[in-house]
């Protein structure tokens, strides 16, 4: 093709913490632009996150259904949709979007029960649009490579999977203090059957099916709402054995205290096994019967990795951890100084925090001096007064 | 103000890496799009870059000259430029981009020598213009903590100082195979007076400076060039004398065998101190004379990060080592997949890589078992059979 | 007293893992001697064990009983008796040794099964005497700190506990190739109902209930033999429910390759929680709601550790992992070199590897030189020659 | 020999921490005996020290002297003499123990100076006398693989060394409060030219050299005493040059607040390195330009580890850190107790902080539950109560 795919989206307005991960994901790579938007079902809250991301208002719509209706009929019509609303709306939405012929991603869980999950299952086959799922774990390198290897039989038969998602944020009964995020998420109404098992429980069970290769066939759960009148549960222990043999262990937790997003996984062969933490995701721990340990690294080259692992890595190694992300810290304070200067405003001393051209003369005084003292015969060399390190002197 | 700014940008074209890390950068908070660029010394290069990224061909330029002319006289001209090529070329394009009235974003070091940095610095003053220089690693949030805890006096009087830079993609001389980075990196004609000193050292001591709020007075260098025949140094070892009366030592190298991208420092005051790691950013330890060790982490919300490194800060704490990263790859090859379709192709397997809605219907199902498992009596409970979990099955 | 406790031991010859060790921790302190023992069923090995030990002949014993009658007679009797034979032994031996009249420390399982720990503890509190079991984990000292922040509710009331022992050794059928260890660990008729669960499992469990302070009540387990033909298990999974309300997981396993003794165990209460394993046993790693995260380390003097926990520290903080043990290299070396001479024998070069004078002399010449070229405005100074630091170069 | 050696002792009364780690690194092995003692310059406080260790009244001396000259003519004499005292005395008290015929084990540093060092150097060469030093560091397991696997060439020729020794303890003006360790040890007139140097910076060169089997020819220093009025260094920072053409860097210091022992090292040559540190000792951590990192640990039996490590080590691969110590607190409280019980007193409540009788037959019904809840189709099964996990209750 010779122009990005043009995507709209449903939901991620204003405060939506995932909507801003799907957009900013999106385009990365420099193959999709976000074109349309019905993001709140305020219409007004829709229109202002519209112009937050530079959209022109008629792109801009009040609820999903016009969002459709109107796109449709565009020549430079929208390419597909992403839905990043609550769980309970998901299955609405996807729906109206293949009948009026818009491939779909969606965030998960899918939908908001097992017979919705068929039934949206029977929809996508009928009409042939292409549907994807942010199941985003898989999306790490050493994700890849962990399922790479066990694919390869690098451990020989699979014995054993621990796999553990503990979070901590859901320890007091946030949802009473009307905290959005806590308030869908454990309302019945709105997030299903489940809290901890529906939202973190479905990526760790995810993630094990991911890297063996195989399936869960039975479960034995101790499912529980710690926190006093909660409605979901909050906590789920669970057994688990795969249809490849391999017996397990999942559990999930909310009420974890201080937890982040602890999610990771072991998987035990025959011959060997593997350990990956997504805290830490850039890093693949191998166990073997009759070697040393060993430790893969995202963007390595002293090894073979897999394809797969191959193409999801951007950088080298050593580089990639949020990287991206501080390096466009730099840009973003740059950008919002020269639109404040363009503007004949003032930027903020937060704004204005990004190394400037004094920071460069500073560099170069030192790899002079360091280079004077070493040739010197080594000895000891004032560095030129050049200014104090402050940041975007200009 | 209702629109992007538009960026436009000399080098970084094909198998540059790092022109493509400042276009993800720089398009990640959705604030810049890029408009124009001169992305190769060679005419055909830049064109294909320039198609790789969805330009029209006409704001696609032979060289950075043409680049600043033309783009000066259109309406809907660059905004700003971002200088990515090989060192010894900066200061040129940076005084022309200055002469033809844009502001300007400068990968580092900033010039081939100091008395360059010198006479771009007063440019920059006499110009007006916004200057920007990416010294990346100041964009952490939890070096940003860490500068504001030092500023704070949390640490009492800064004593001691120890950061250092360990690579290892140098130990052997790759030079002479023709690697494009090694080639130039360590050609003092290119490169100027430093290869590991000017690449690495910078970045380290420049760390130091943003932390501390301090600068670096004086040094004594050991300064090597380990691999045989190698004109540039690959290793310096250097001791420390701050303004703020704080000792240090700086230990930079390329010859670190399988090192990444080691980037760390500790900070000794008084009181306490801290300890960060490039590798890890989202931790800042903090060490204590009178308490126990700590971990602060990016994103946290049981204390009072500083507004520094919340403003610099996109996810929740346990979300943002490479998670954007992640996620987009899902997007990228939900993407590159639609693509094929629109266009009549079969995608790859790897471009299929993503979660489709056979991985929900599993999600679903899991969830389902769970919550029922439990509910009876914490029994074993068989999962629904529902189709393997591979990839974006349609 | 004014003499030093006098210990006999069953079990624990030549060969023997476990029996080392109870000596050595048994005469760590200068509290306890070794001065009888019948070291194997075998009486050859019994006294041959025996002299390896510096013990009188005569106080060396063919067999347990024989042991018991002999020493009870002597004026300078043993005090206590250790047990360290494997599983199926240990109740004859216990039972034995109390109707003797003598105090038991006993290594675990306790016994084959539960009706013999029952019947033994009725016997033991008839007795009188003093019993004791080496659950050894609850040694550590961060393992007391844990049991004293949970039992003074630094916590809150506890949710969740997740306690773990992997383990790889019995990976493969290592039985079958005449291991000692591994034949009777998986022999029913020696190891009882369980070689997993009782081996490891029991330790996991006990740490649990240690550090909670409460009780296992209820297990929902998936206990396999993952080794073909193997007749006892070699995994477990299982759920817990404690006393206190306490939801938990535990799993134990021999078949996790490469893990070696991967002991660790996280609480989470209301308000925060802990982490602790086994292989860095100095930290204890706690977890908040409402302030950072924080290590405590074994003798750190920054904070009020427990009572409990000093009385368990031997060592200022940093220094105990293996300290002691390192330290005992260079004195086992010594005395082995030492006593080749008395004899007129040659040491071998092992026996010789320890510092000696001349890394005294270097050690000296080093600090001078150092000093030196910091008086001497930090210049670079030669270090005087003085031989290389070759061991113990007499 | 038929019996163990004999061990007098210089120093190491109450109080003292490195004289009682002496004494239990040498009777570990059960090769050594503490026979005899001068524990102290105050005679009453040597005879307390002397009771505590169960020594005869006898054998424990009023001060070295006495102690040469009475051993000397015991028909059970003595068969070393190892010194534990501070600094300043190790000269003369060695010197004359070799004139009484004594071989020494000595505390690091060996002397108060370079000429002292020689002196005594040449009165063990014409006495033929085995004299030992107790660089404890090289003691460990992996130190000696590391050195094995320099001196097998496993990474090529060495480049590059950097070696760190930070500790925290002298942060503040202990030495004021009259704290006895940072009295003498700031005192010139006790410790010599040295404080932070001599003290853990000879700690830190030893290790390098004994590792990589070189020696340091020249040092560039920058040596700082940071506590106001404080007379000795508690920081130095150094730049150093190797025999085998290596560079490097050394740094120690004593007021890297809240670091406690934290010796490590990095060695790098052209096809490899290697990291070690003294916090976590068992783990020797590889790098490779050509394959993974890799992981080696103590008691490894994938891999051909050096003889010298093997013969280092006492237990199996992930269980020696403090294992043996975490052990010996059961013992230790057991005896204590029965030593109380003897005596007819009651034993404290950290006495009696030991598994007894009830926590083998929790045990028991642990195992018993879990296999029958996995073999009555994995259900749940209540644990038979047994009393509660408290400690010792007899």
């Amino acid at each position: 093709m010779n122009r990005k795919l043009r995507m709209g989206m449903v939901g991620g307005g204003r405060e939506a913490f995932i909507g801003a991960v799907h957009r900013m994901a999106a385009g990365l790579d420099g193959l999709i632009e976000l074109s349309a938007g019905a993001f709140s079902s305020d219409p007004q809250k829709s229109q202002n996150s519209g112009k937050d991301l530079f959209l022109p208002a008629e792109r801009v719509y009040d609820n999903y259904r016009e969002l459709f209706e109107k796109e449709r009929v565009r020549p430079d019509r929208m390419d597909f949709v992403s839905i990043v609303t609550p769980n309970h709306t998901h299955f609405d939405i996807a729906m109206a979007a293949l009948d009026a012929g818009f491939p779909v991603m969606c965030e998960k869980p899918m939908t908001f029960n097992l017979e919705q999950a068929q039934m949206l299952r029977d929809k996508v086959s009928k009409s042939g649009l292409l549907f994807g799922l942010t199941h985003n774990y898989t999306g790490y390198p050493m994700v890849k490579e962990a399922r790479a290897l066990v694919a390869s039989n690098s451990f020989g038969k699979i014995r054993k999977v621990v796999v553990e998602y503990p979070q901590g944020w859901l320890s007091t009964p946030l949802e009473t203090s009307g905290q959005k995020q806590a308030s869908w998420r454990t309302d019945p109404g709105r997030a299903g059957a489940s809290c901890c098992v529906g939202d973190i429980g479905t990526h760790a069970a995810n993630l094990a099916e991911y890297i063996t290769g195989s399936t869960i066939e039975s479960v034995c759960a101790d499912v529980t709402a710690f926190v006093p009148n909660r409605q979901l549960d909050d906590d789920a222990n669970v057994l688990l054995r795969f249809a490849n043999g391999a017996h397990g262990v999942l559990h999930a937790s909310q009420i974890c205290v201080d937890e982040e997003n602890g999610l990771n996984i072991r998987v035990y062969g025959e011959h060997g096994g593997l350990w990956w933490r997504q805290e830490e995701p850039n890093s693949l721990h191998l166990r073997w019967a009759d070697r040393p340990r060993e430790t893969l690294r995202t963007g390595a080259n002293y090894t073979h990795l897999s394809e797969a692992a191959r193409a999801a890595t951007r950088l080298p190694a050593g580089h990639p951890e949020g990287f991206i992300e501080a390096f466009a810290n730099l840009y973003r304070n740059y950008a919002r100084t020269l639109m404040a200067q363009l503007e004949g405003k003032t930027p903020s001393t937060l704004e204005t925090d990004f190394p400037g051209v004094q920071a460069g003369v500073r560099g170069m005084a030192f790899i002079q001096s360091v280079i004077r003292s070493s040739d010197s015969d080594r000895k000891w060399t004032d560095v030129p007064h050049s200014g104090s390190e402050t940041r975007s002197e200009q």
